[in-house]
């Protein structure tokens, strides 16, 4: 059963349906259930969580980071002892702690699929959206062999890769890697639109559209995601301004060498990384 | 005449010869002149650029920023009276001040096609590359309408769009629009090097990707560049850090309210911008 019928939620459904599994839908919007039924993105569907936990043997949290961590509490309510719960969320220790607090007889694991696109909700999702991509997994107190196993087959059938990280180590990782990215991007257009000249949006080019993709998310999720790590991303923000304030003070210093040195330290670690896939 | 057979230059160089155009290339290295005669992306060569300016009727600078604006002193005293100088810098008011001091007699317009990839160098060279970009143009003392028409003719030879634009209001522009993500995908690469646990790597996808695409080319043209539009980057960078603390500190204070509204101005600009191309 998938909780959350958007980009993340609905891909996941098509990819499993695709794979002959019948797929449970709980949203909490009429349209997006309709469209799911209609389109055969789920092969059953309803409003009410409540009523359908006792059917369900496997529960994917698919909405947004602080709903899923406020839905533990009517799963457990709610669930047959032995059902299997995993998440989709992009911040892993909140919502961990929310899966630890469940009853003993829930079993749980937190996962990450490393995926995305900017255009969010159900009309644009896609069944090979995982394909290829890192599916982060983590254990909870509520983790054992069965829950394990399911999960990791999940992310297979879904054309993924799991790996198992610590929570913690996640949400730092993904702050440096995903959230401070985000809060850049945000803020490169902001100040363009409040400060640059018209003519800046005629001359954008191809560096401009890449470098703010990410802004280009649907506000709601963002600031849920980034709220639940804010810690993490402190520290990455903090770090992150102060590479700026180097490179800054270089090039208001005419200091040549200097400015080429960390432009080379930054291209070659990024070349390490995705070689000429630019 | 080409002047500087790198990425730019050299696909130039390919457009225009596929136009039927013979093109005179000039570099300072003996293996880029063989590999641009050998692969016919040049009719003809030479590494003496003073020796070739009397045959040349008009001269693309395509040399990083500094390098071109040192070379008008060569052109000055070796072009034949009526030779049209431009050039393809991506700061455009310390090289049309150069192009300014050149003798009457020369004539000059300045030149920016915003086009680009990370993969710099002849080998990369692509007659496509400048398809459906915009070309500014920048007036100089030195402009005519004879030179007028021939800069527009060579963008619209070379499948872009040329505009005419003020060297300040360019620089302005390009500092927000190209030069500022420049330094903010150098600063995401260098802080998550220095400070993101080793895991960050293998979680990073395609929002680290595209957000630091910037930071992969080449090390010596960024700040060659940079220090050429160091004044209006500062400025730039001001505003940009002013945005990211205030993102900061809604995130830091908890304020959803506030993130979220961030977040949505920044998306529904880029909306407006880019539309569904993300």
């Amino acid at each position: 059963m998938i909780v959350g019928l958007g980009l993340i939620g609905g891909s996941i459904a098509l990819r499993l349906r695709a794979a002959g599994v019948e797929v449970r839908g709980v949203t909490r919007s009429e349209r997006t259930l309709n469209l799911a039924l209609r389109k055969d993105i789920i092969s059953e569907g309803s409003l009410d969580l409540a009523d359908q936990l006792p059917h369900a043997r496997l529960v994917i949290l698919a909405a947004p980071v602080r709903s899923s961590i406020e839905l533990t509490k009517l799963i457990s309510a709610n669930a047959r002892p032995g059902t299997i719960i995993t998440d989709v969320c992009s911040s892993k220790r909140r919502i961990v702690n929310a899966l630890n607090r469940m009853p003993v007889g829930l079993k749980a694991v937190g996962g990450h699929p490393m995926a995305g696109k900017e255009t969010g909700g159900i009309e644009n999702a896609d069944p090979s959206l995982f394909e290829g991509c890192i599916w982060a997994l983590t254990e909870t107190v509520r983790t054992d062999e069965e829950s394990c196993s399911i999960c990791e087959l999940l992310a297979r059938l879904c054309g993924a890769h799991s790996l198992w990280v610590d929570a913690a180590e996640h949400d730092r990782s993904v702050a440096f890697v995903s959230h401070l990215p985000l809060l850049s991007a945000a803020a490169l257009m902001l100040s363009a639109e409040d400060e640059a000249p018209e003519l800046a949006w005629k001359l954008a080019a191809s560096g401009f559209r890449d470098s703010t993709r990410l802004a280009a998310g649907p506000a709601e999720m963002g600031a849920d995601l980034l709220l639940t790590n804010d810690g993490e991303i402190r520290q990455a923000t903090t770090a992150f301004l102060e590479k700026m304030t180097e490179i800054g003070n270089t090039l208001q210093e005419g200091d040549a060498e200097g400015l080429r040195e960390l432009l080379l330290k930054a291209s070659e670690k990024r070349r390490t990384m995705y070689g000429d896939k630019v």
